[in-house]
């Protein structure tokens, strides 16, 4: 199983939508092929920041199998616009601690 | 519940140490008050790269009630010579997927 991290800066003022948009955005993560589970945080600290943790089966279900389908270029359409800076996204393999 | 997150920066070649005192570390974290679960996981793209999440009842819980008790003093001795840069933590709140 592999955590997909991105860290995401959304332009000030544009919470609220960024959040409605990731309501409909997240029935078309959910629904690829390995997918396990994603959670959407908000910062407490930065108040336009969030964290979007997804747990894919593989890397390549996220890196070659999403964003590589038809699925992607809809979740990109509703939610890209909404980050300043372009996020970096990262991957990491479970180390210790409550199994997800 | 809140959402701790720490990107845990570790000296090049530490980090099979590094993992060795977490062993041991998580168990100081384990049983504070407030404390819920955690996760510790290692960076794919990053080598020396480790993100640290951890669940707690509430904010004060990690940042007055851990960070201030005698626990805290071991937790520091055990991990934080590990560390370059010194990790930002950042505190989050759930808005959407799945629940913990």
């Amino acid at each position: 199983m592999i955590l997909e991290v991105a860290v995401l800066d959304v332009k000030a003022t544009m919470e609220k939508e960024f959040e409605a948009s990731f309501f409909q955005a997240q029935n078309i993560i959910s629904s690829m092929k390995g997918y396990i589970s994603h959670q959407l945080h908000k910062c407490i600290e930065s108040n336009s920041r969030y964290i979007l943790l997804v747990n894919w089966e593989t890397l390549e279900d996220h890196v070659d199998g999403f964003r590589n389908s038809s699925e992607y270029q809809q979740w990109k359409k509703l939610l890209h616009h909404f980050y300043e800076p372009f996020p970096e996204v990262e991957h990491y393999q479970y180390i210790a601690g409550n199994p997800s």
